[in-house]
């Protein structure tokens, strides 16, 4: 593994919606001997589950055969062994479903600390309540004064922000002066999660029933990390 | 211990703010043999601690003195086999806090499954930014022009409200209309913890420098289970 | 529900091996209203679950068809809400196994702190390699000489616990004294785990391929809680 | 940071007692832009930190009264965000204390899958039970008869490895054989934990109360990561 491709690893982005983005910032393992960086977490599982035999890397057919196995039985302990870290900007309410992951560590922007940023989620279709489920939406809404709506809802959410930047201008504490703000605002935070709690969220909310805001998060996540556990990978869209 | 005794602590609670409350709904130990509701928490703190000992209860002298030799200590796991249930409704930013805490149980109101009620928090003073540090309000504000511009502000934020359930009634999925709605509207929650991670919950949020709204909550918490297990209170406000 | 069923519940223990036992000393809910202790454990899982519809318990058929899809679809949340507080006496190779599960609460004796009792773990039957999977036990042995060698080896392992006491008798540190002793001792330990983690421990180690003796104990729990949560265990044994 | 340094990262081990060893494997973070390998752990933490404050790394001096700042005031979340991976080979009396802190990934080598190895811990020196306090060892044991039976002891354990052994080669399954085998007997895991959890650790297994054997493996590990984040144990020492 060269430096090249560490610093391309470190720079994996992917942009969601209008100020969101996923970045995978860092992983572990860092060094894997006589590894690519492309099967490195791989390995690291490999290695890991070896050690109940005593025994490290061997062939890629046996290797990839032996994470199959481990997938497929839900022996998930060597899984635990790799780490993404990961920067995350998403909407509040996409945040408010994502930290009920617990096993995960978070430093997240404080309100309290911080003056927020004017950025805001502003879907760009609607949809009416779905039949198949009691939680999922359905299709999209064409009603024209439902549109008309759903934009003053969008730009009176705007407004409580302009309200919340004058009173911060004019001496109220933070604290205080964010409470009205609205939930479609963007947060960010680094998140750091093992393999194996990282395929749980993602087999749970890149399921079709997920709303599909934290979904495409859950998506590019996926997406960012195959490259570096395509067995891993290949294994758990086999059984799930 | 007799049963309305057992009601009774299944049945207390504190209100708190416009439409908030935080109830004990359950707690375990449920039946420790010849003990008293007041003490039982303490009891079984002793009954697990004396395990590594080959022991049990004592007289009341001896117990009292090792709850105190295990929280000057630091010997936290006989705490943990203390757990307490509580329903809580509080302000979505208070829970932005709360949720933090990851070594509990939750199950909270879901935006997607059910209409959001109009309960908002509004608070009776506001505050300028501290000066002790950087994130603590510090002394109240008596501005008219400032005081005028926070009352708008929430009414506005009870206007996005009002446009939240026209969007429903207009047939918009409740996952998609909710996105808009204010942080200082209620949310709901069951919340289930063990006594060692309740105590570290009270210092940091019942803390001089925590938000005053969330420490309201954290000062209850302490004062509904003081009752259950006086000794550990005791030794942990001398300590802290 | 009234005390004596309580205290029945808090008195619950199976005894295994030689001088093992499993104990429910106690469990959370406490009190729920309205119901009998037969059903309790289910309904605090319902009452937690639809906590996310603004809606308590409802009729029997409801409760038990909301449980059903709890399981079914791994909403495992509500069964977090659920505590067992049991009392085990176990080998320490099977206590090796059981500290895997690190989602519960645990106080065990300390050999540092206390002389060990000469209680040791002697199976009735011995068997040779399995050949379904390289980890399990296979047909029982009959041949003579063999069974005669484990006679001794356990023999031998019972001469290094008096070998413990001599020293110890004389003045060795117990934390050193006890670095011999043999993994068929028996341990002690109080435990807490949720209901959805307790289920996960039974699916593990009630398996086929799980070694018999932590089989017995994990057979044992499931069979203790049974009636606490009748509706769960059986949508469990349905969906696994 | 080049390549160089991270493969000697990568190999950084410690020996302990007569077949043990800790090994530092892996660490996260790999790539901080414009940090050295030295200070790299450090510049994670504070990265993490600054998030909150929509900041980033920072002159030298800011960066150490950060830490400083957040050692002191128990600000912890930051700290999670650094892991290492050690592969430790230790007795198994020492696994047993070592395994009850839970909040890490762990893989160890198992006795069903794996026949062990002839490797024993034998302690140096014997000492009699400390009169400080009712778990510590006190003075080195000098009387002739109390060390002949000491070693006795431990030849004795050799003897239960033997007969392990040819319990093996006449068939009996390995889960059974080994229940007989001794305590002081090496076993081998890997072990992944982030700073903050290693630090707690560190100052529960590092005090002079500790067991002088896992003290060891404890002081190693704070020696193999110092040079990672030497700012964060400067501070660590002075606070604690």
């Amino acid at each position: 593994m060269n430096n090249s491709k560490m610093i391309c690893i470190a720079n994996k982005i992917k942009y969601l919606g209008n100020s969101g983005f996923v970045k995978l910032v860092d992983c572990m393992p860092r060094v894997i001997p006589n590894s690519s960086a492309k099967l490195m977490c791989d390995h690291a599982i490999v290695q890991a589950a070896r050690v109940s035999l005593n025994d490290g890397i061997k062939t890629y057919e046996k290797d990839t055969k032996l994470i199959d196995f481990l997938v497929k039985h839900k022996h998930t302990s060597p899984f635990e062994m790799v780490k993404f870290k990961f920067h995350i900007k998403c909407p509040i309410f996409v945040q408010r479903q994502w930290i009920r992951h617990r096993t995960a560590n978070v430093n997240e922007i404080s309100g309290r600390y911080a003056v927020l940023n004017p950025e805001f989620y502003i879907p760009e279709k609607i949809y009416d309540q779905g039949k198949m489920n009691k939680q999922m939406s359905g299709n999209e809404i064409a009603d024209k004064n439902t549109k008309e709506l759903f934009d003053n809802y969008i730009r009176n959410s705007v407004k409580q922000y302009s309200m919340y930047k004058s009173l911060v201008e004019k001496g109220v504490s933070r604290e205080i002066a964010r409470i009205g703000l609205p939930l479609n605002m963007y947060t960010e935070f680094y998140w750091c999660i093992d393999l194996h709690n990282l395929l749980n969220f993602i087999k749970l909310r890149s399921a079709y029933n997920a709303q599909s805001e934290i979904k495409d998060y859950s998506d590019s996540m996926k997406e960012l990390i195959t490259d570096l556990c395509p067995e891993t990978i290949k294994s758990f869209d086999k059984y799930n």
